[in-house]
């Protein structure tokens, strides 16, 4: 996030190269961040694979999938200038004399930058070989220089709170904390970053940003697709740890956090603690009243056939597995007594939609307050994606012969000020080689909030009886998703 | 302004009929209502003119003005069901019969309405005739049911607060405060009666809206045009008199009232009137601190010769009048301590604008207080005419890679809700004839204000020694209206 930060020369080591990832955000990130002169000056980017393949094989493959995933157009001037980066490396992942390959390959590239080069280990893999990865990089002392080496992980940082102190446990042998980047990519996205810029970087709305004057906050991902080709990694998962744990719990930070002195990395993260740490742990026997599970059944979309959850690709016909997830949470501290905050996530909803809301209080006893005028209380809405813009309904004049009052929104579209918007990954991974690590997560981070959801966890773990199909495919989610809100007189906006 | 009043039978009689207001603007309005079938059931409009006119000479003469001053499109079935409404009345002001016959005409219509219709008198004449009308109104009991009977007088409501109070007494020995309709129809514009409906009917407003949130507030009523024909009455009055005293202090007053209680009339002038008593009365040998006065000189705009004011028809050479007038007020009460106020208009100005600038306090020591980061103050802007419309600057990240911020804006647009914006006058004149005072002055609401810039005019009138000209036609005012709120780090938006 930081402008001042220096680039130093780096090797990229991109651990599963050939993988999904890699190809879809990895690769076309570095491109994007190539043609806008962001990379360090040396740079290369071993990519680990452990097929047999030439690096004219997996270049010719990268380039065909930059034409499909790159933001930038790919032309030939730019693609020859960034494919002699990149080299192929056959790799076995647990084979030692594979690393010691990796450790020579590695001081080769420095030879080159006439420099030890910054390491930037990329784990684009599953979990299960993290462990085996980190070992083999403490024995190979791949990383040993904590100024320069860095590591990156991905979700899911573990699958419980133990497994995460377990987890964090195994790599703090290898890395220190500020060596170890654990993205998640919906921080890298425009819009969330802006919450900070929109809170912080004005006068006008900080005095409003509180119980006094906010009634509920509402944070929606809606994703319109299924689990996809995901469906045996997704089984294991569901939509509390795939999405409310990290994604929707670090939106919640950003909009109740209180402000930061500064913008250094671990005053921003500390800030990020303080309010998973507030967060109220729902009581064991309440987590029906707080929260909402649910899983999706075949429908009609259209005149096409939506299969069910039950029906996809690697899912057990009688699975349990929560496709959907809605939780309100209260925070305790002085700034959000008494205000909800309602999260919701689930996949084959009506629409791809990913939104914050912050609902205003009605007004007081006001000069409007009779019977002709119905007021609307203000709302400030945050379209994360696919919309990116900000929101502000608030009650004008409707023009005409009488004082009657209507909703109006005031907008200000992200878009509109510049097309050519980064992807998240491009801002992840450019703070990675800077070594900031603002928009990643600390283990205390990644550990608190599993232990915000650990009740909801186990509840539902244990009671697998959760009359599952009960949403359609296409809708907004089970029906008491909206009983949640409806409770306290809200709604879903 | 309120929904359920009642439109009585109404006979209209319109004093000046045959003059540049009734032709451009009370027709076309009352035109535009009978279209939108706002108009009583029963009404007519008595058309009073010195000149001898038959019905039909003066219809079509309206008829004509009709087609280039209608907000909607003359129809021939339109024309024909409004026409039949209009009576041409030839009329002496000073002479007793013609007040006779008058009053046997109002009879007639009554006996057609089959009821003693409401009376609207419409004073579309010089300031000077008001005696000699109302003196006769008094004499013939023409106005003499104080629930029916209601007179619509024009600015200038005196030219100074001893006028003014004699003007409210003599028109006192007619008619009760409450028929006395004071027009100031920059009350009546859409955008400025929305300032209500802005500050009142959303909490998130209010609570920013104060010294403690706010920096200064600015108000600019910008006209491109010079005196035009209006040059001997302009020669007499100038900007202070014309604008600041009237349209400037209302709009100022809408800005910086406390809220009222309910919508009713009496509610609403009381919060204003106490607006003008708090505003701290300029010292005598303080008026050049906290006022400057300017005259437009000539100029060439786009390649044309611009005259300046002295040169214009019925100015004299070496007059000294004001066509621009800036003022910084400061106001005694709780909620705007210390917070100055500036309101400037001038003709012959770059361009027509009218708005409101609400600017908030730079931000506190915050996130982002370092050298990197500009940060703008938020800002509102309320634009009145030609533009219609709201917006807030506040400052947004700019979309990149790194977190930088910048100001941007959002937008309220209040021509995309309804291009069919009612003018003015209709809505002024629907309001009296329901009998609505809220958007009109009342007499110490007029006195007051009066009040308000009374060392100002006398400091003018004592010293001819204005420097005039001091600014060119087609820019924005003398360099002492840039000082004037320069001296306090501000500058006009």
């Amino acid at each position: 996030m930081n402008e001042n930060k220096i680039l130093r020369p780096t090797t990229i080591i991109i651990f599963g190269a050939t993988g999904d990832l890699a190809k879809r955000k990895l690769f076309p990130a570095f491109y994007n961040l190539y043609i806008d002169g962001r990379m360090p000056k040396g740079f290369n980017i071993l990519a680990l694979g452990r097929a047999e393949n030439t690096d004219e094989d997996f270049k010719s493959y990268i380039k065909e999938n930059l034409e499909h995933f790159s933001r930038k157009k790919l032309t030939q001037e730019d693609w020859a200038g960034f494919q002699a980066h990149i080299t192929y490396f056959r790799h076995q992942l647990d084979q030692d004399s594979s690393y010691t390959d990796l450790q020579k390959k590695l001081k080769d590239f420095d030879t080159i930058y006439g420099t030890r080069a910054n390491r930037l280990f990329y784990l684009s893999i599953g979990p299960n070989f993290i462990s085996t990865i980190s070992n083999h990089i403490k024995k190979s002392e791949l990383a040993s220089d904590p100024k320069k080496d860095r590591i990156i992980i991905e979700k899911p940082f573990g699958h419980d709170k133990q497994s995460a102190i377990e987890l964090n446990q195994l790599l703090s042998e290898t890395f220190e904390e500020e060596q170890i980047y654990r993205i998640d990519h919906y921080l890298g996205k425009e819009t969330v970053q802006n919450i900070l810029a929109f809170r912080f970087g004005n006068s006008i709305f900080e005095p409003l940003w509180d119980h006094k004057h906010i009634e509920s906050v509402q944070i929606t991902v809606a994703e319109e697709v299924g689990v996809e080709t995901r469906g045996s990694f997704y089984e294991q998962t569901g939509a509390l740890r795939d999405m409310i744990q990290n994604h929707l719990l670090q939106i919640l930070c950003m909009v109740a956090m209180e402000p930061p002195a500064t913008l250094e990395s671990g005053e921003i993260r500390d800030r990020k603690v303080d309010v998973l740490k507030s967060i109220r742990r729902i009581p064991a026997d309440k987590v029906d009243h707080y929260a909402v599970r649910g899983q999706y059944g075949k429908n009609t979309i259209n005149g096409f056939d939506a299969k069910g959850y039950r029906q996809e690709n690697g899912i057990a016909p009688d699975s349990n597995t929560e496709t959907f997830a809605a939780v309100k949470f209260y925070l305790d501290n002085e700034r959000w007594q008494g205000v909800p905050f309602y999260v919701r996530t689930g996949k084959k909803m009506k629409e791809k939609h990913s939104y914050i809301t912050i609902q205003f209080k009605p007004l007081p006893n006001s000069t409007f307050s009779d019977t002709q005028h119905h007021l609307a209380a203000n709302r400030l809405v945050i379209n994360i994606q696919p919309l990116m813009d900000i929101r502000l309904q608030f009650m004008a004049k409707k023009p005409g012969l009488t004082l009657s009052l209507e909703p109006v929104e005031m907008i200000f579209d992200y878009f509109v000020c510049q097309e050519d918007t980064p992807e998240a990954y491009e801002t992840l991974l450019l703070d990675a080689l800077m070594g900031d690590l603002t928009l990643f997560m600390r283990s205390d981070q990644v550990e608190e909030a599993w232990d915000v959801v650990k009740t909801i966890q186990e509840a539902w773990e244990n009671n697998k009886d959760a009359s599952f199909p009960n949403y359609k495919a296409g809708s907004w989610g089970p029906d008491e998703s909206s009983t949640l809100v409806e409770r306290q007189g809200d709604k879903w906006w």
